[in-house]
């Protein structure tokens, strides 16, 4: 059996998330026995992609381009911009095709037990793009978490002198969700918020 | 959002065993974000791994030398060969730590059905070496699958002539095994093998 660089590869495959000893050890396995196959194309596009990713200097999305294929797509609507916390919650509204604007990422959200402030999230630069006069909607996009809740109050209040319009992602119940599963929260929510059928 | 590179590379690890698209994606992000503590740090082993891999000559096992750590290892015992069909199966051999004698790995099991020939896996090669004076055992160490026991009995075949003896894994409950779940043709096997206590 290899020591050094096979069980090398497998510790740091471990350490992914959603991998454990076991499925990195079958990974490696899967690699080293289709060295052409997969184990090269894989590694070319690894490269490709740690060689070409940029972050984009208008609204932090990780992408090929700066400006990215987000802020650089002529069809986007300009007077939407949505605020989200990480690059994962945009692939997600983006493979949801429910928003047609442009999107602000701060990386992470306020959190006094982290120590994670203003300067840290990039806001000051989200408040110059609200002061554009095209923008007309901000939409915070932000978890239902205690910090992803203080993060939109505080950047609500930051841009409470502004005429843009501030929104915020509705609470409900889940599309193809059981009610009897659902946190009482969420249900208060959802009464809340009903709507004629 | 990114096009090519980064929905190339996600493609690419969803079809990796153990892995679909959401853990795919799930992955990427984890590499894009980390690209200085994660991505490089990971493509610098795939890469070492890919350069550096090699194939024993001897025993068929995949290793960063030629012969391999196993096959060159002085301490290991010369007399007794173990026959696998993967090289996940000496892995888990390894692992074990029950066998300390050296390795035949033979890339797959004969199969009428897929067409897998005597010549497919190297069997004239596991037939020289069995021919060395100082090998005394050869341990049939196959999955005890149709195209396994196959495998076993031709390779018994084979070997017949010699003087080499030849012995498979034993049958039995696995250590921590629930009786109730087994299937009868394990619990035959164990108890025609049962054993004083």
């Amino acid at each position: 059996m290899a020591e050094t660089a096979i069980d090398h590869l497998i510790r740091q495959l471990a350490r992914l998330p959603g991998l454990g000893p076991r499925s990195a050890r079958r990974l490696t396995l899967h690699l080293l026995q289709r060295r052409d196959t997969v184990l090269h194309p894989l590694l070319a596009s690894l490269t490709a992609v740690a060689q070409s990713v940029r972050q984009c200097g208008v609204c932090r999305n990780l992408d090929l381009h700066d400006p990215c294929s987000i802020c650089a797509d002529p069809r986007r609507e300009t007077g939407s911009l949505c605020v989200v916390e990480t690059l994962a919650d945009l692939w997600a509204l983006e493979r949801s095709g429910s928003f047609r604007g442009r999107y602000h990422v701060l990386g992470g959200l306020l959190s006094a037990l982290d120590n994670i402030r203003p300067e840290d999230l990039g806001i000051a630069a989200l408040l110059e793009r609200a002061a554009d006069p095209g923008v007309e909607e901000i939409v915070l996009a932000l978890g239902a978490t205690v910090d992803g809740q203080t993060t939109a109050h505080y950047l609500s209040d930051a841009l409470a002198h502004t005429e843009v319009r501030i929104t915020r992602l509705a609470h409900g119940v889940p599309v193809g969700g059981a009610l009897e599963y659902l946190d009482d929260g969420t249900l208060s929510a959802a009464m809340r918020s009903r709507r004629p059928l």
